[in-house]
């Protein structure tokens, strides 16, 4: 009886459960950080199964960050992943333990902050803000007073309703748009609702790393899709849905976050259809659309869906207003009813003022006329860090939109070394790896030019290309 | 080799494994919603084990809202524990699915609002509240463009640390308080990390319901403790601790919702104590001590603890600021580290504009000004509402704080009849099984006299008390 109830309860892949067996065997601590795992052949002979099988077991283990290879000798224990079988914690925990480092990388203290992905202060129309609030009280004197549905505003979300349809020719209903307290939430849901251990989802590579965080931290099977100047390769996207029957593909399609690469029309049109065939939710993140320099760019995939594939996260924090956090999901209702369950037990709804002083600062003709300048001011600080870059001899693709440039470095350098002087010379920028889900791009960075000026631009990309040649020059 | 695998992944108690197989089965559709299931004796058969392991597995599913039990004539699946086995979800649904119907109440639009343990706006200083928010804009004047850390404004965590320390003689560092977004994203994320599948977690009963929906979501074996006027028995929590060995004891000791009732501080140094001894974590959910009539509330928890066994949950929304959504959570470094990792995944920490101005506004003299207003006038309302229901025969227990009654109507009366005719007389309370995790308590209800205004509750309270009388007469 023993083996029948177990084997229904299990996935019936052989590899998965000895999968299964090595990482219950980790958490219980059965091996120490670092220790060498039985080899390959020692587990095939002990579990008679084929030597692929654990070699399949073990990719896995390795993807996930709980084994690591050394030195092509075997495999060892991840020290995070391993788990104290009396303490009060459970697999959730490893996974944060993995946590990127990328707020680690933004605690650093430096005059360049070319690692922060964030708007500079000073191009936001502060000055005038504070009005929007006083109206907001004067419109509502029991703001305060008063909680906010779980589905967010009604109000704001009928005008969201409106300027998707204006702006993006797209229908949603009130209904169909949940507010979110910042787009991080958005995917915190969603990967709640929909993803359960070993669920294959597919993630750009690279990809905004929280988002990996938030994947692995549901157990999620993660499998990257690598994004290219002209965008994905279609084919091998279909082979992966295919293949490994993901239940969603997190993308962020516009001025994608670090690449700042943009998918094109004509595939996001496919990729919809191809989400449909293969029954794949698309979960598209558009944290900025409005920061273009040459032209609009492409429609949301959410404007192509006609099957309701597609969940659309769209934010507004990161360029208008990080001190409020909002963002809108949109969806259709089967999927919605998912979310907002999930919202609902994870806060009462996101806060009322917050929702109307966006309400009233967003949709006014002085912030739109606003955003119009915000543009010219980040394609002028854009063309000064590629003026500046261009005597390095490091590539990149000119992006059309968005805040960051993703730079090829030559490969003979070391990049932590070059993380370590750069720091001591009070610079900083976002090392590629922490961005892929396979910790690789070594040789990549990340260099923002939406948060410094143009002279702290000018200045500190002079410094950094001159430490650059130094290093390679010692190198 | 399969069964080696299998049985070391798995719990070794054999009723979990049919409690798991019959789960499983029931998620992959084999038994419709409201389906019959196999009999005791029938599984007990096929399965080769002794007829009290089956009725232990179909106790947990009935405990977790699988199953039902219909007229002694057996087990019946309940609709919404099904899964599709081709739709994109997974168990956490299901359990969202059974989020207790508060929010459905608080969706009744009724003139008498009973069921709202809210404050009523009317009581918050909202004249002079904007003056706060045009000080946080004076003094920040790029509040809107900055981000908070993760774990929450240090001055605010400054601030407090000061305020638990003045009032509530407790030291703890701006480094062992972290900001949320309300108390529910707090009890959220603790249970996240702490707690996973079958882990043992104390609740009391009744409790505050969205808890027992955050915790039954994480898979968590829910054990009841019972609460009563004049606290818990201890000796049966001591057992129930020893026996289970719960990871942590969600509770709501100072002025307790629903019903009002305050553990006394013996209680809680011996509390205390017994959680050291049996290594179970105490999760203190404080929403308003400040709302107190006759004498002041015992000291938290928090307070008793030397061994970092508490984590005290503060929030400040249900009595000052609704629209703003502040909490702070208070625990040892051991813990916060894992809270926080939880925290950097779900958003990129509270708005910093909420925390300034909550910052501002809270600490004011003119708000602890207001807050001894408040007492009062809540201390009348509850006199209004107690004397109401002088003459309808009904039982409570006289609170000396918060925001409800908890009242016992006799057994001869249908809860649902009640509510249905309530409701059409525009007069809405919420029916006591909803905040019992054994949907139990069907001649209790929670009345709140926080919302309505003196003449709304005169007038309600007549209403309904007579609306009872007939019903009562014609059953």
């Amino acid at each position: 009886m023993k083996k029948r109830v177990l084997s229904n309860v299990h996935s019936d892949k052989l590899y998965e459960q000895v999968h299964d067996y090595l990482l219950e065997r980790i958490r219980r601590g059965e091996w120490r950080a670092h220790e060498k795992l039985p080899s390959i052949r020692t587990l095939a002979v002990e579990f008679n199964v084929h030597r692929l099988t654990v070699f399949k077991a073990y990719q896995q283990l390795k993807l996930n960050k709980k084994v690591y290879v050394k030195d092509k000798s075997g495999y060892y224990v991840m020290p995070d992943s391993m788990m104290l079988i009396d303490s009060q914690h459970n697999p959730i925990v490893s996974a944060c333990v993995h946590e990127s480092s990328l707020s680690e990388i933004h605690q650093v203290q430096a005059d360049y902050q070319f690692s922060k992905a964030l708007l500079d202060p000073n191009l936001l129309p502060n000055h005038y803000f504070s009005e929007y609030v006083k109206k907001v009280f004067d419109l509502y004197p029991k703001v305060l007073g008063t909680y906010s549905t779980i589905q967010g505003d009604l109000e704001l979300r009928e005008a969201l309703s409106r300027y998707f349809t204006d702006q993006y020719r797209f229908y949603v209903s009130s209904n169909e748009l949940l507010i979110t307290s910042g787009s991080l939430e958005a995917i915190d849901l969603i990967a709640r609702v929909l993803i359960k251990p070993r669920d294959a989802v597919l993630l750009e590579r690279p990809t905004y790393s929280p988002a990996i965080d938030v994947f692995r931290r549901q157990g999620a099977n993660i499998i990257p899709v690598e994004i290219h100047p002209y965008g994905y390769q279609l084919d091998q996207v279909e082979a992966l849905m295919k293949k490994h029957k993901p239940r969603l593909f997190y993308l962020n399609p516009t001025f994608h976050n670090p690449t700042g690469y943009t998918v094109p029309a004509e595939q996001r049109k496919r990729l919809v259809e191809m989400a449909h065939k293969y029954q794949c939710l698309l979960v598209e993140d558009d944290p900025y659309p409005d920061i273009y320099f040459e032209e609009k760019p492409p429609l949301p995939f959410f404007a192509y869906d006609t099957s309701g594939c597609v969940i659309y996260i769209r934010s507004f924090s990161k360029y208008i207003a990080p001190g409020l956090s909002i963002a809108a999901v949109a969806c259709r209702p089967f999927v919605m009813n998912y979310v907002l369950k999930a919202k609902s037990l994870s806060d009462s709804g996101t806060p009322l003022l917050n929702q109307k002083i966006f309400l009233h600062y967003f949709f006014s003709e002085r912030l739109q006329q606003h955003i119009e300048k915000l543009r010219i001011a980040l394609e002028i600080r854009k063309s000064i860090m590629e003026e500046e870059l261009s005597v390095s001899g490091w590539k990149w693709s000119s992006p059309n939109g968005g805040f960051n440039l993703w730079i090829k470095l030559p490969e003979s350098i070391s990049m932590e070394r070059l993380l370590e002087k750069s720091i001591e010379q009070s610079i900083s920028f976002v090392p590629g790896s922490i961005f892929d889900p396979l910790k690789e791009y070594n040789s990549w960075i990340r260099m923002s030019y939406s948060y410094l000026n143009e002279q702290q631009l000018r200045d500190g990309l002079k410094q950094f290309v001159q430490l650059y040649r130094l290093l390679s020059l010692s190198e």
